[in-house]
C-alpha cells in the first residue's frame, strides 16, 4: 500500500517511525506500506519506490525541512503532490485549526477528489465541516477515518462504530484533554494553584508553548463535535457547543470537593442532543477519574450499557498507533 | 443474511429480542437479518422464511421446548438443522462446557464444514481447542467470531485485534468474572464473609446454583486462554493457566489491604507467556479496581501503550451486544 504523509511535525515524524518500525510486521501480515512521499510547508520528499524512513526524520530533524531530502526532495507543494504522486492513502496530520479548517481542508478534499482514501488525526475540517468532508468521500468512493483526531491512542471512534456495532449510542462524558487533567491533577494532589500548574506543565511539555485552546475548553469542544457526529449522526459545528474551561478552579475548590468524595475535572458531554464542555464534580470512585495526562471515555448505549475505555491522549508514537489502525482497516477493506 | 441459532437458553433468547428489536435499524443500514432456525436440546423451529421470534421466545418460555413452535417446529438434531438449513451464520450458544467443549465443538466444526460463518459466546471449546478451530474455519474460507465469549459486552477481543489493529499486545490483566467482583465487592464495602456474600449472590441471580466455576477462578483461566490464543498468538489450553480461587479470602484480609492503600481482586493474567489467575492486591486508584459485576481489562501495548477497558462482563442483552457485533461484521465483510 502506498502512502503520502502531508505535515511532518511530531506526529508526521512518529507515523514515519512507527511504519519504518513496523516494516517486518506489515510485509509479512499484509504488505508492504511503502511511504511514496513526504510533505512539510518547505516541499516534499518524493519516491515511487518507498522513501527511506529513518532519512526523513533526520533531514527533516537537522533541516527543519523536508525538501532537503538528498536528491528527491524539492520544492513542491502538498496539494501537487496530492495530485501527482500515485498513492493509495494520504495521512493528513497538518496542525489543527480551529478556525478556518485549513490547510486540512483542502489537502483532505484534493485527495478524495484524485481517488485517495484518507486518514487523518487532524480536529480542525472535522469539527467545521464534517457532513461536508463524509459526503465528499462517499461522492468519490474513497474511505475516510480519523480515529486519531480525538483521545490520540485511546480507542474511541471506532471502538464505538465497530467494536459496539449494533449498539446505539445514547450519552458519551470523558476526559478528552491530557493537558488539562495534568493541570488538575497536580493542583489537586500538591495543592499547587492553577497558574503554578499551568507552569509546570509547560515546563514539561505537557501544555504548549499557546495553550489557550487546552485550557480554555476549545481543544475538548472540537472533540466532542466530531463525535457527535461520527459516532451520533448528529450534524453540529463547534459554535454549537456549551464552553466553559479551567482558569477559574481553585486548590480550595479541589480540596473542599476531595473532602466530600468528589474531584473536578474538565468533562466533554454529549447528552439529550446538547454539547457541553465544562469542569464538573466526579466522584472519587467512577472510572472517569482518571489521573495525569490520561484520557477516558464512557459511552452509555443501549445494548452494552456503560462502556469506558481509558488511554494515552497524546503523543506522537501514541497518535501514530490510532493511525496505523486506520491504515491497516482501510487495507483490510480494499486490498485483501 | 439468514441466521440459525444454536441452543435456546438466556443467550439465545438475548439474541432473539436484540434481533427482533434492532430488525428495523438492520433493514436500513445493511439489510435483514433473518432467523430461519433456533434449536435446542429437544429440537428446531424452522421456517426459510424468518421464524417470528417473539413467538419463538414465547414457546420457550411456556413450554421449555422449541420443537414446540407452532407448526414449524420438530423434533430434529442441531447438527442435522446446521447441515440442512440454508444459512450464512451459526450463533453457537448453547451452555459452555470446560471439559469436552461439547456439543458446542462439533457443532462448530460442522458449521464450518458446511460452509456457515459461525458466532459463538461459547467458552469451552475456545478454551480447549482455539487452534483446531481457527485452522478449520480457515480451510473451509469462512469467518470464526467469539467476541461474547470473554467479559460479555465488554470490547475486547475485537478491541485488541481491530482498533488497536498494528498494535502488539505485551500483557493482559483484569477482572474477568462479574460474580467473584460481586463476592469481594461485597465482602470489602460490609465485612459479609465468604459464605454470605456467596449466599447473596445466590439469591440475586448473580452466582449460578453451581458457583464452582466462577469461584475457584475456573471460568477465569477459561477466558485468559482464549485472550491469549486470539490476540497474542499462543497455543495454550486451559491445563496450562496457574488457578487460585477466592475462597480463602476473608474479610480481615480486605479490611488489612484497605488501611494500606489496596483491594483484593481476583485477577487473570497473562504476561511473559505465563497464564495466571489468582486474588492479587490492587491499588484502590488503579483502574482494575472496579465494583460490582463490572468486568475490566488493561491492555499493555507497544504503540497505545496502556488501555484499559471496562464494562458490563454478563447478562443476555449484554452478551447479545457482542454476538450481534460480529454478526454485522460478517454482513460487512461478506455481502456490502
Amino acid at each position: 500500500m502506498d502512502i503520502i504523509i502531508v505535515g511532518f511535525g511530531a506526529i508526521g515524524k512518529g507515523v514515519a517511525k512507527v511504519l519504518y518500525e513496523k516494516r517486518e510486521y506489515l510485509k509479512k501480515n499484509f504488505e508492504e506500506f511503502r511511504v511514496v512521499a513526504i510533505t512539510d510547508s518547505s516541499g516534499a520528499a518524493i519516491d515511487e519506490d518507498g522513501l527511506d524512513l529513518l532519512k526523513a526524520i533526520e533531514v527533516k530533524e537537522k533541516t527543519g525541512k523536508i525538501k532537503n531530502y538528498p536528491e528527491k526532495g524539492k520544492e513542491i507543494s502538498s496539494i501537487d503532490v496530492i495530485r501527482n504522486v500515485d498513492a493509495d492513502v494520504v495521512v493528513e496530520v497538518t496542525p489543527s485549526n480551529l478556525e478556518t479548517g485549513e490547510p486540512a481542508k483542502t489537502h483532505i478534499l484534493e485527495s478524495f477528489k484524485n481517488k485517495k482514501h484518507v486518514v487523518t488525526a487532524n480536529k480542525g475540517p472535522l469539527a467545521l465541516c464534517y457532513r461536508e468532508l463524509i459526503e465528499e468521500a462517499k461522492k468519490y468512493n474513497v474511505i475516510f477515518r480519523h480515529e486519531a483526531s480525538v483521545g490520540g491512542a485511546m480507542p474511541i471512534i471506532n471502538l464505538a462504530k465497530e467494536t459496539l456495532a449494533g449498539n446505539e449510542i445514547l450519552s458519551i462524558r470523558g476526559i478528552l484533554n491530557g493537558t488539562t487533567n495534568y493541570i488538575l491533577t497536580k493542583m489537586e494532589k500538591e495543592g499547587l494553584d492553577f497558574e503554578t500548574a499551568l507552569k509546570e506543565a509547560k515546563e514539561l511539555g505537557i501544555a504548549e508553548t499557546d495553550p489557550t485552546q487546552d485550557i480554555e475548553g476549545l481543544d475538548t469542544a472540537a472533540k466532542i463535535v466530531i463525535l457527535a457526529n461520527s459516532i451520533m449522526g448528529m450534524n453540529k459545528t463547534i459554535k454549537d457547543v456549551k464552553v466553559k474551561g479551567i482558569k477559574r478552579i481553585t486548590p480550595e475548590a479541589l480540596f473542599l470537593a476531595n473532602k466530600r468524595g468528589y474531584t473536578i475535572k474538565l468533562i466533554g458531554q454529549i447528552k439529550d442532543g446538547y454539547l457541553i464542555v465544562e469542569p464538573m464534580l466526579v466522584p472519587i470512585d467512577s472510572p472517569l477519574n482518571v489521573k495525569g495526562t490520561l484520557n477516558v471515555a464512557m459511552f452509555e448505549t443501549d445494548l452494552a450499557k456503560e462502556v469506558v475505555v481509558v488511554g494515552r491522549g497524546a503523543g506522537p508514537i501514541e497518535t501514530a498507533s490510532a493511525i496505523l489502525s486506520d491504515l491497516i482497516h482501510i487495507y483490510q477493506a480494499t486490498k485483501r
